[in-house]
């Protein structure tokens, strides 16, 4: 049996929320932690919350410019200022000097979106290998029981280099993305539910700084395949909508043969794809505009070994 | 015994999608409709679609420079044109001088809109007399049978040079509502719920055009009383959410003392109103701006006299 994955404590965490302006729990969230951070204190550390993108929700749209979102990537932030930038770009190096690598990077970040699809309270990791984020996933799993907004492990697996989304300016990182909710809109039901996931994502982080250890466990895990595009007519004109049998079933097996969309006329089309497959982002209001009808993901079993605080004797040791 | 309300032959018929630039269903139909006219031919006449605000479908934003469904006021459609006009108000006197009183008014306007509001098919009138447009809600209703989305006749009623609405343009008009959806997305059931009900709102002309006499009859009515506006603190900032009993609970009875919003911290908020009352518009998207929470209603019971096309005689006869 292998030893606990070790790693030094977890003092400097920032809560992201309105990263994208209209997604209005995360903004909701934000704004009250910024008036009244009490509720982010913990024995061992105080969490701090930051509007990642104040202008895009003074406007409550998605961004003002450009995805705050994809900004994140080497190009964008090594690059020098320019008047001609984006506002979205200014805002990415901003947060990265404050927050990222720019600095000394926070040791984990936390960044609250919603979802128009009934993705439930998904927990977002993009790299597989960040034990810290998937020991945080179980714990808010486990704590959750038979919410009627379950948890899902979620993976877009992106090497470190390649990832452009703001939670990879930090040494570990979970997003929260819950849904459905109507973006311009706060569900009581869905703002309550985000609220107790962050506020249980930082018992978790305190309970690891004490020393906790946290047993090896294993655990589904939903990993992007592909990206599907709605149909489209010559000029490029969306043809065809998300079927109604798979409207709403994020997470459901998709089966070769399965309807998938539908035109205005009820002509279907069916998936074609040769395996079971679990769709997500189904009917996701700002993907239209990135030709994203759904994605796919495969659903794997995973491994993590336990979990437990390096000892000051560990940190001797191993210097 | 009275007999029957008697009214011209309705053959210039008008359908708006896409008023509000991000309700999809809308947008969808009207765009489907301008390629393929065929499904808008009946016996008796030929209706055509108009998409009402093309530049905030192309930005799938609800308007561009202000609500184009609010611009339709004498002031504004007979002010001289200038170049510091919002877009809407050029768009709005094209509109009506192509199918309001700028020139020979259309004898039937439909209005097609969502709402992220579970308002089901709610058939908006905004005047009390307009006897066709009831008739024709009375057919929706009846043939939508047991509908999962089911019909509610809506009153907003205001006085003709007093309505600031798009659909007040024609001689007649009904809007539909449908939801939930959220904006910027299409869902297939709403869309193809709002197709038959246009269509069947054009049958139900045809029947009109062909001498049939639609008896009177009684319905229920929803009447706007007023509208309530989220709690906000001192800087005006929105301060408590929609309570979750009543969110999605429109048209169900709301009784004094019952919770109507929630802050974050879980503090409830009760309606202090006198009388049971009926909610619309419970958490829509696009009235947090106009600082509209809900709007509470009255239900009121509707006698609506039987109508028949006046004959060539009685057309006669009346000169």
């Amino acid at each position: 049996m292998s030893s606990p994955a070790q790693w030094s404590p977890v003092s400097r965490v920032v809560i992201f929320g309105g990263t994208h302006g209209n997604e209005m729990s995360g903004v909701a969230l934000a704004k009250h932690w910024l008036k009244d951070p009490s509720e982010l204190h913990r024995k061992t550390f105080m969490a701090e919350a930051c509007l990642a993108n104040p202008l895009a929700v003074e406007q409550c749209v998605r961004y003002v410019d450009t995805d705050l979102n994809r900004c994140f990537s080497e190009a964008v932030l090594s690059s020098p200022e320019s008047d001609k930038d984006p506002y979205e770009f200014k805002r990415a190096r901003e947060l990265n000097g404050k927050y990222g690598s720019g600095s000394n990077p926070f040791d984990f970040v936390l960044d609250l979106h919603n979802t128009t699809s009934n993705m439930g309270a998904t927990l977002l990791c993009c790299s597989d290998d960040d034990i810290l984020a998937m020991h945080m996933a179980n714990y808010l799993q486990s704590r959750s029981g038979n919410h009627s907004m379950p948890c899902y492990n979620y993976l877009i697996n992106i090497p470190k280099k390649d990832n452009i989304y703001l939670q990879n300016i930090g040494k570990h990182s979970l997003c929260l993305e819950l849904g459905p909710q109507p973006h311009g809109v706060t569900r009581a039901d869905v703002l309550t539910r985000m609220k107790e996931l962050v506020n249980w994502a930082l018992d978790f982080l305190d309970l690891y700084n004490q020393g906790e250890e946290f047993p090896s466990f294993e655990t589904d895990r939903y990993r992007v395949l592909s990206r599907v595009d709605y149909p489209r007519d010559s000029t490029g004109e969306i043809s065809a909508f998300i079927h109604s049998e798979l409207q709403d079933k994020d997470y459901v097996p998709l089966k070769p043969g399965d309807p998938i969309f539908t035109n205005i006329n009820g002509e279907d089309v069916f998936y074609e794809g040769g395996t079971v497959v679990y769709p997500t982002f189904i009917n996701e209001a700002a993907y239209y505009e990135k030709k994203v009808a759904f994605v796919l993901n495969e659903k794997v079993r995973w491994k993590v070994p336990a979990l437990k605080l390096a000892s000051a004797a560990d940190h001797l040791g191993s210097h």
